[in-house]
């Protein structure tokens, strides 16, 4: 069997107009007319800022980049190049001083801390500007990162709507290819750009392609570990889904509210 | 019938028994030992430190005081009583820098859009303090709020843990009461302090005493609209509960995401 091409051989033509039209409705549903998206240089906002320009035209589409003193100057250039190539005007809003006026009374931070602020940061301002041009926030995260937990709660996972959320990685490079994403945007390596040299597949310890494989066979499948693991994953790997989808659980979850049944404590 | 007597008589010492130890069941389950809470010098954060604090230990809460240039003296000296109260360090961080860096370069912005930022600011705060002490961010939305939306999506109603989230705020009052919180602090006017003189009643148009007997009866008891009309609320009232309700409806939800059905895009 092959796995990967089981959930990779879609056509990517009719997915993209089943996205902008699924796009529209919820917008109509909702009462909105304009988007709010953060654009990092990478693929997954590059796909949606495309989508959501079809879907509402690009004059109701705002776009930020939103750099942080770590961020890469490279990001910036494919940010730039993402917006001409869709056609959106690109806002830039530096969030250096924000965050560090924070950070300046904690000693030595970890980049962990510094990482998650800025995602919240950028999250902030979004609404912000969502609130401003009464338009509504659009997500970029995908469902490989979704699986994982691989995001800041309350940071770029906070969106109204998501796009994305139910694509694979490994299938929004496909679906890019086919919409005409600059070929730079699509090969470069996937990174949160939290701080220097980052990529995910770095940081999670593996590659979208493993993850998607054996979510994929997991989750949709219904392969228990023996299964995924005679088809090639090693034992380590599925671990490294397996855990890092428990352990995020909370992340897909709304707070949780402690319930208090009126009938158990009636009475003075 | 005497609505808000069905409500309100509780035994509120069992109700603190409850609260406290399903929040200690809570992050036993998660695996936490600490909370990180916000504290405004009303009466949610006070009713949450203490509860927090006897479920976990004192040493175990810390609990923050985040005011902007616009947050009263007052807020400051009832979170203090509050702290002193409840025998828990409070720390002082003034988001004033942060959130002017980022409205500086902002025409005139109406004071919703810095009220939210302030509260997504917190939120932030909040967070980033729960990675480093190891801790759950605990929330003080109450089920009033909540009905009405009444909040900053991913700012106050963002947490991991909410105990009050299924009591109405007049509940809130009875349980305070009963748990000995200082009677200044629940004798004064609700109010989110996002400006000078903002009131959470004045804000809404309706009062807690109403919100809380009208969604009582909506959706606990299942009343129609006529039936609570025949109770004494006017149909104006009435109409501000379920109006909020359904307009906020998002704020109660994880972001929306397109699904993708793959077996219909199948094919190259």
């Amino acid at each position: 069997m092959d796995v990967r091409k089981e959930y990779l051989s879609l056509n990517y033509k009719k997915v993209e107009k089943h996205l902008i039209s699924s796009s529209k409705s919820a917008f109509k549903r909702r009462g909105f007319t304009g988007a709010v998206i953060g654009i990092s240089g990478g693929i997954d906002s590059a796909v949606v800022l495309c989508l959501l320009s079809k879907a509402l035209g690009v004059e109701n589409v705002y776009s930020f980049f939103m750099p942080y003193k770590s961020t890469s100057r490279k990001s910036f250039e494919d940010a730039n190049l993402v917006a001409v190539h869709a056609g959106v005007t690109l806002t830039k809003i530096d969030i250096t001083e924000s965050v560090d006026s924070y950070f300046k009374n904690e000693l030595n931070p970890i980049r962990m801390r510094i990482g998650n602020k800025c995602a919240r940061e950028r999250m902030s301002i979004l609404y912000d500007r969502s609130f401003k041009h009464s338009a509504l926030v659009v997500g970029t995260s995908n469902r490989s990162e979704i699986v994982m937990g691989y995001g800041t709660q309350f940071g770029d996972l906070a969106c109204a709507l998501n796009p994305l959320g139910d694509l694979w990685k490994t299938q929004i490079f496909l679906l890019a290819e086919s919409m005409g994403i600059p070929g730079v945007i699509i090969k470069k390596k996937p990174s949160a750009d939290l701080w220097e040299n980052q990529t995910d597949e770095g940081e999670m310890g593996i590659s979208y392609r493993e993850i998607d494989a054996i979510a994929y066979l997991y989750f949709e499948k219904g392969y228990v570990t023996e299964q995924i693991n005679k088809l090639g994953y090693s034992y380590k790997k599925i671990n490294v889904v397996l855990t890092a989808y428990e352990r995020n659980e909370f992340k897909r979850q709304m707070p949780f509210i402690i319930k208090v049944n009126s009938n158990k404590f009636k009475g003075e």
